[in-house]
């Protein structure tokens, strides 16, 4: 033995990648690590707390809050995991007709009929077949199958995308404030610069073109070459729909600009809004008039969220359109690097977009389930947006879509005064002392970015509805108290 | 419409990321695009080529070719994604005893039981305990299950540590030359250093500690920190099983050099020679005395390997010891950006790590499964061996472990000059040649480093038993006719 602990140690922190140093991913953060300590004492000591379970709203992770899977998805992966099933008699008992009729196409679909194999790097080919004609029902405009690229959930094929288009830190990267701190986090670890343009509040969390030229304008001055466009629609934490209008201006936008457009279309599915509708960026740009040649664009997409939740799965793919031939070659390097996505997460990529239709023997109770989830998260985001408009001080846009509410809290100055003091920002300081008095998770405005001197924190709308009356009653009774606490 | 044909793209090759341009990725490269062409030929006009399919022997991929899963596995996950069934009373008709048992265990390990949940970003809990508790058996040493990382397979974690690690160009990773293309590639990506040290041939692809001191300092030397030392034990694309002395000995270099230890165990069940024992470098160090404190080690386990070889799963762990609470803050954080692993793959890496026990209704099925598939490589293994040895001007060492032959080919100057004409490495050269005459797939050596003048190729030992004959007799004759062709 030769130990020698004299010697320094080989790995601080301060000797890791700077990148990663700045990198900060607010989601799963301190507030995270102060719940599931609470959790461990309330497992310990029941009632040690004065709430007997926490509720995690700081992330869209549906199913951890009760939502049951869709049982037709679960239906064709179990019979996709366990093949030998398709050959005896006792099944068709236990599953659906259309389920046992879809894992076969599925199996078909994979040399050697293996789901336990490698695959192409973008997935298995007759999986992207049924996701381009899927895109092109809901489009209405032709898809090719070799611009589906499957992914381990969206997130790696965000990071996919920075990887590939920051060289350093003179890229700059369009993105929405408030934002889905994904994008602030992959563009750090990627060395690259966040260039903020903000949504308008005011108008319901509006993207304003004047806006995004001045932000634009502001980052070429300093030298930044920017080279791509988030938007997020549905947007996160923000909750708006983009209008057809805007999205055309976008699209405009980046054609003139030269920006490859980062369109985050994970939320299609959730739209509450009567009056408003998804339309996915690759169909305004094709009605545009807009061919393959003419915009870079980038559509992602993924099982976590919609009305099926799938999170744990990690399914998703992007639909990668406007490179050529010489860019599409070095996209599927990189992901060839990594050998491919996770076969359950892309043949529930495929469900997604294939759900069982009319005259299958799934379909009405899918629809039953599919329908009774959106119907109920959009009561869920009524009941919570009413909650928080009726607090002193708080006002909150509708959640038009996604799964979310960003309500803003115009803290008393002793309240922030206690946060400085505290050394924390004033939502955090809010959020942290509404988990130890509610067991409520929220995530601080902070985390997503928000104009300066304004404080919000995002809830999401994803506890089952029976809990949801507790938390407003709890909410308002943690709010009154600490206004009374802290008023001017 | 506005289309301006006129105007550049905005993005080209050239503009992109100079590190992706750089990273090179030889399993899936330029010999498998010809394949997949060949593939499609042969689909489209059967009899168009002298051979009837395509053999992928560049892949570790069993399942791919025909190697079926192991069905206790398989059960358990089919349970996993569809827990109803747990309630039906068919379902005992279908699955065993002991799966049913299992998959109700880890569903309760679940919050909330829900597999569809994301996971702590480190995978959950009660999965991590299975994983340690095996680790425990395995070596006979204590493990704690906050140390393990479940992973996307073992190349997400690669990916991890080499963004954690490098800082810029001037940061080196010490690799084997032969080596698995991931390292080269992820260095590559994150911008560091390729610090090559060679594997000696002669000596069944020893590695020489004289040989890591000459290569550490000639990178010193040029201004490199030298921040990590890769070990694929068994070898990768080289099969050799290291010797516990021998290992002993790596470790006591990286503890005198300030050296991470990369330990690449994905192999680890894969031991064919009679006389060799897998060790893992974690059992090793605390053999030595060494603790957590006195050596940063992460050691990298795939649920694509084995006897198993789930490849399209995308399950793995690391075990990340030795490194400070500061450091360990940051490791999360990354893990935190992506969320969580996908929950099937985190269900198999438990099941690899704990698979059925003596008593279990699955074990003599599972065990006969396993062993059928570990002694059949084996001799697939020697055949292969066997039959490259017997070629002209071919040497191929033994596969004591993994699943890879690395024969040199002593290629004749005629040959090297026609693969000089035709803009080729020799070796590659030499592979199309192979592939268009027999279908067969290997991969260049020249993709995986190899001590310049020699050329080789690795060929996996993964087509099912009774495709070797057709292979070794198809190999013989294209190798006499491309000697009889190019002989000097």
């Amino acid at each position: 033995m030769a130990s020698n602990s004299a010697m320094p140690p080989p790995v601080t922190a301060q000797s890791l990648n700077p990148k990663v140093l700045k990198c900060e991913y607010a989601v799963r953060g301190e507030i995270v690590s102060i719940a599931q300590k609470l959790q461990q004492d309330l497992q310990a000591n029941p009632g040690s707390h004065p709430f007997k379970e926490i509720l995690y709203c700081n992330i869209g992770n549906p199913q951890s809050l009760g939502q049951k899977p869709i049982t037709f998805f679960r239906e064709v992966l179990s019979l996709c995991d366990h093949p030998a099933l398709l050959d005896k008699t006792e099944t068709s008992s236990l599953y659906s007709a259309d389920s046992i009729k879809r894992a076969s196409t599925i199996l078909d679909q994979m040399p050697g009929r293996a789901t336990g194999a490698y695959s192409h790097s973008q997935g298995i080919k007759g999986l992207r077949d049924t996701i381009a004609t899927g895109i092109e029902v809901r489009d209405g405009f032709p898809v090719d199958p070799n611009d589906i690229f499957l992914t381990d959930g969206a997130s790696p094929g965000v990071h996919m995308m920075m990887q590939l288009l920051i060289r350093s830190e003179n890229d700059g990267i369009l993105c929405p404030i408030p934002q889905y701190p994904l994008y602030s986090a992959s563009i750090a670890l990627h060395g690259g610069t966040l260039v903020r343009y903000y949504l308008d509040e005011a108008t319901g969390w509006g993207l304003e073109i004047s806006e995004l030229k001045k932000q634009l304008e502001a980052a070429r001055q300093k030298g930044i070459t920017v080279r791509a466009l988030v938007v997020i629609n549905p947007g996160n934490p923000t909750g708006q729909v983009l209008a057809e209008e805007n999205q055309r201006q976008i699209v405009d936008f980046c054609k003139k600009e030269g920006l490859v457009l980062l369109a985050d279309e994970v939320y299609q599915e959730n739209i509450y809004a009567p009056d408003k509708k998804f339309n996915s960026f690759k169909k305004i740009c094709r009605s545009m008039g807009y061919g393959d040649k003419d915009i870079p664009l980038v559509s992602f997409q993924s099982v976590s969220k919609g009305y099926h939740g799938e999170c744990g799965k990690r399914g998703g793919y992007m639909e990668v359109t406007g490179f050529g031939p010489e860019v599409r070659e070095q996209f599927y390097k990189v992901a060839s690097v990594n050998l491919c996505s996770n076969i359950s997460g892309q043949i529930l990529a495929s469900l997604v977009m294939s759900p069982p239709k009319v005259g299958d023997e799934s379909y009405n109770a899918y629809m039953a389930e599919r329908n009774g989830i959106l119907e109920s998260l959009a009561r869920r985001a009524k009941t919570l947006e009413d909650a928080f408009n009726s607090l002193e001080g708080v006002t909150c846009n509708k959640a038009e879509g996604a799964m979310y509410l960003f309500p803003r809290i115009q803290l008393p100055k002793k309240a922030i005064k206690a946060a400085e003091e505290a050394k924390k920002a004033a939502d955090a300081y809010y959020a942290i002392r509404l988990l130890n008095a509610t067991g409520v998770v929220v995530v601080p405005g902070s985390g997503f970015g928000q104009v300066p001197g304004t404080w919000h924190f995002r809830c999401t709308i994803l506890p089952q509805e029976d809990k949801i009356p507790a938390i407003v009653s709890r909410l308002t009774d943690f709010h009154k108290k600490f206004m009374d606490e802290f008023r001017d």
